[in-house]
């Protein structure tokens, strides 16, 4: 069921994304290719579901979503080419193709990124992409450059930097998580529920419980993956993490108690979402999906 | 006048500016100081100048333009951070000082860039620091995401990046800095004017032949210094653009020509605010005190 569920929103979050990269003049061609490249590569889309499934939850359409799950793969996005970067996480290769600064140049890469994140919010502050009131558009900018931010991603990803090399306790650990990658992924069901125009203050609050399971067990099962996969599989050196002194959930738990744990954070996440009934198997499958995949 | 004026609006953006950096949790401390480094820097203003004298010039008052102000200058600061990077313009001093990344790292330059861009957008969406209506503010969110990306600032430095080694006629160069420097300065004045909650149809187009005026203006100014003044001065090392074979407008018109072009800019800016009187007197001074800095 998830595995059409997702193609069914992939299909759809990257129509709205490809419509963002048409015709641009000459001499903008190569940053528009290098947009567009780190945009439409097949990844996922994890993030574009968690609006789509947070949207349907409350009763609302894809259509009222497309734009808030465009604008989240847009941050998704640029995160990774600035990751990438040799200052940064000095990876060649994402999802086994050339890192964006691989397949242009650096300085590409980085305004390539920076570009896609003007355009998140371009997206969503746009009444033809994204068709609610002007209240909750705004609503939706606001929670975007929450999530995006010093107080979200990129604050994590500064955690994260002072952390390499550095033995964090379990507490520590999740704060850096729940900055870097929880606090898109949360900014990603609230987006999803803003969208439905009806989410009440009940409903964001369990939709905030499932993201920050999901959120959660979505890092920890990539730490395990980390360790369990090899190259192939992953597009990405197997250990990368650990070879590089990063904390890890398997470092800190051990591996079978860091697997206990993500079953814990899934069945989490699927109880918060047990009230909003069918309407809300998406999210469920996806909780389920997050935990069972090996890459 | 334009000195007290200039004095007045650095104050208040400065105040304005400073509040978004208080106190983080201390794994964040070194992104905030990154930051806030980056922002709080003794500079100009020049943008906040042009988006107060833009309100104040249609009848609105200052108060309903520190969001606007603190936010175009957030996205010019970070601009200036990753311009600097050694992948880009690999500049180890700014306004005399070492730059982002020399005084930090190239991880955390670049990260700082990320999270002021964002902090731009979170500063126009709250209703506490940009007072507006949310149609108004929704309408500076598409303002500022236009200014800022592909189709503007990181744009014009997409196309400046393909420029070097390259003799660009005037046209394109004219093009470069439209989008460069020219996008967020135009910004700037249409911020300052929807700010005022009292903008017409009539008064958006009359500002915005100013601001394009002044923005080539600017950038033309830029180039004259930039051959004329010594590394003392600028803080910079002198003919740096010429020396890295960067298109300026001395070496494709001629010292001279450039200074009538520039005062040409100068004049044309001050007819386009003429209508709005007394009001527009900070526009117009600002006018003159482009074409006659010396830094």
């Amino acid at each position: 069921m998830i595995k059409a569920y997702q193609a069914h929103c992939q299909a759809r979050v990257d129509d709205a994304l490809k419509s963002l990269f048409d015709s641009p003049a000459p001499d903008l061609a190569r940053l528009h290719d290098a947009m567009r490249y780190s945009v439409m590569n097949g990844g996922k889309r994890v993030r574009p579901l968690l609006v789509y499934g947070a949207c349907e939850a409350l009763g609302g359409v894809a259509e009222q979503a497309d734009g808030a799950a465009s604008a989240v793969e847009l941050i998704h996005a640029y995160s990774l080419v600035h990751d990438d970067l040799p200052a940064m996480d000095d990876d060649d290769l994402r999802r086994g193709q050339p890192t964006t600064h691989k397949a242009f140049d650096e300085a590409t890469a980085i305004l390539a990124g920076d570009g896609l994140q003007a355009l998140a919010f371009a997206v969503l502050a746009d009444p033809l992409r994204n068709p609610q009131s002007a209240e909750t558009r705004l609503e939706m900018v606001r929670c975007l450059a929450h999530a995006a931010g010093p107080a979200g991603m990129v604050g994590g990803q500064a955690i994260d930097l002072g952390s390499v090399a550095r033995r964090l306790d379990q507490h520590a650990l999740e704060r850096m998580h729940r900055h870097k990658t929880g606090a898109l992924i949360e900014g990603s069901v609230r987006l999803g529920a803003l969208a439905s125009g009806r989410a009440t203050t009940a409903d964001l609050a369990d939709l905030n419980v499932y993201a920050q399971a999901v959120g959660l067990a979505f890092q920890v099962q990539d730490d395990i993956i980390d360790v369990e996969s090899d190259t192939e599989t992953l597009g990405k050196r197997q250990g990368a993490d650990v070879a590089r002194d990063k904390p890890t959930y398997p470092a800190l738990l051990g591996l079978s108690e860091a697997k206990a744990y993500a079953l814990e954070l899934r069945d989490q996440a699927i109880t918060a979402v047990e009230r909003f009934g069918h309407a809300a198997e998406p999210l469920r499958a996806l909780a389920r999906y997050i935990v069972e995949r090996r890459h």
